[in-house]
């Protein structure tokens, strides 16, 4: 049956493997992407509040110390979690070029 | 006082700003940073045992229909969350990426 527009059920439910053991991994990896894009969708929400707040209260766009300071944090918590602490950090370095990116594009709006 | 290790505190309680509308925004951000990073530690918690199994049953590694599926849900869940579906693409491009390295890295070792 041909659909038009993707659906958000988990794809296991959509292109089931006839191995059981791949099929529930697969299950969680669903649930968990599920969880960050909703995650990473109030992340930029939060960031878009702070830009609009900071251009409000004259406050500057970039804080360098801030920064180091979450780049150590998520090392941290990455290390304790056994997660890549150089990965957490290219991670954060991937958010923040987007909010960067997303700043840009609401200055040139205007 | 200087401090060997990064600490996992959250920033706001590291170095606060003056500002109370800042340092709410930013403990949010924070939260939800420390919450990313553990997502993301079971994510490559699954796909390394996913990796494992795969190897094990003699299933190919990639499968190319799966992850078609993948971004179209990803793209599907980004949109009604308000999150741009072109970024929850660039994110599990990102993600996969790591986890190819990972295999990569488990094969030179095995």
């Amino acid at each position: 049956m041909a659909r038009e527009t993707p659906s958000a059920r988990p794809i296991s439910a959509q292109s089931p493997t006839d191995d059981a053991v791949l099929a529930g991994y697969r299950k969680s990896i669903d649930n968990i992407d599920a969880a960050l894009i909703h995650m990473l969708a109030e992340r930029f929400r939060i960031t878009q509040a702070v830009g609009a707040y900071k251009a409000k209260a004259a406050l500057p766009p970039a804080d360098p110390g801030r920064e180091h300071a979450q780049i150590a944090r998520l090392r941290a918590l990455a290390q304790d979690a056994e997660l890549d602490p150089e990965f957490s950090e290219k991670f954060l370095r991937f958010i923040i070029d987007e909010v960067i990116r997303h700043h840009e594009k609401a200055r040139a709006k205007g």
